[in-house]
């Protein structure tokens, strides 16, 4: 594989690198069976997705802040009525999701090593910042990076500033909305890895036809792709 | 003021720049009134500094692991008999706490504009990092710092890599046991300004007598000391 000298890859880490959708989902069922006598499934996650939405100004990204708007929207769609055990089991939902074991997605880990050296390797990730942090380390991949970005947002100017206005950068994601639509609006090339499980806040419409979107199903094809871009 | 080349000057923010700990305690007076019913004010701080100290692995530092460790407290001191709407109101002080506005300590606005250019200043800070944030863009002081560095957790280490091992890097802050005692152990000087709130779990025995160990009474005074020093 040729060196990809001057190239500065980007890599979201939550669904690109790493399982972390799905936590968020299987804790959203154990919220919904708590509160079933209190509201269908559906319409507790729209609930649920409202509160997100308007705490997010606050909040930001994370899982103390999704805790914190289960409890709020437990409250609200039983008028105050839910027992003080359920909140407990939401909090211990919580940790559990902040103390889940860290699984690789396929080919995550043999691509980064092999692109150790040959390009600049950021990790770039939103969330709470301990929390990303023990990711990073439970993950093993550390030591790969050269620079790793914990961000409160992924926006146009947080890439222009991360990439420092490199033309030869790319972003790696599954989130078209956060790695790839602002990533391009950058000037970097957004190589989407689509995950089987997105937030309802990460979705986008894909910028079809961009010269510099590009589209892989797994991590094993980046090298691949990389070599037809550089 | 002669200028300090080559020198790097680190800043703590909460309660060195700005007003931070008064509003967790009156957040903390507001929690112990909510439950005066079922525990005294004193056991009550005991129970929550408890929880604090038992998810800081889980939560890091910042105003929503608080608000989790308040509620986490409330149902424990009332034996899950806490009503919801008392819970309603923990959430809501801590989203009035994360839009609390920026109060700058005396003398700080005017210290720093004096000290740039002539020192890197650099802003080293804990907690939630969206929060972090939004307090220095509106503490007017965003512009002055060559560099920000908002981290999980302020030890040696932290202080060794910010200050990339210089000898000559000067930490400010209110906090004995994040600002100085790290930062001295890191090989810089730790210059401590008290402020008349400190958080229990920030206390520590002052490192008297340490020759790279100072002690100023507001911000005014530090370029007076920094010349001393340099």
């Amino acid at each position: 594989m040729k060196q990809f000298e001057g190239w500065t890859i980007g890599f979201d880490a939550d669904d690109t690198l790493w399982h972390n959708e799905r936590f968020f989902q299987l804790t959203q069922a154990r919220f919904a069976d708590l509160l079933r006598d209190h509201a269908d499934a559906d319409h507790l996650s729209d609930r649920l997705l409202a509160a997100e939405r308007r705490n997010l100004g606050h909040y930001g990204y994370g899982i103390k802040g999704f805790v914190l708007s289960m409890i709020e929207t437990a409250i609200e769609v039983t008028e105050e009525r839910v027992p003080a055990s359920v909140i407990s089991e939401l909090i211990a939902a919580g940790q559990e999701m902040l103390a889940h074991p860290i699984e690789l997605l396929p080919g995550v880990e043999e691509t980064i090593v092999s692109l150790k050296g040959s390009a600049g390797l950021i990790l770039v990730t939103k969330g709470d910042l301990l929390d990303q942090e023990r990711k990073l380390a439970q993950s093993g991949l550390g030591d790969h990076f050269d620079r790793v970005e914990i961000v409160s947002e992924k926006t146009a100017p947080t890439y222009a500033r991360i990439f420092q206005g490199r033309d030869r950068a790319v972003m790696v994601g599954n989130s078209l909305r956060s790695d790839i639509i602002p990533a391009i609006e950058a000037g970097a090339h957004g190589i989407h890895i689509p995950h089987d499980l997105t937030w309802e806040m990460e979705k986008a419409d894909a910028p079809s036809g961009h010269p510099r979107f590009h589209r892989i199903e797994t991590m094993t094809a980046l090298p691949e792709l990389l070599d037809k871009i550089a």
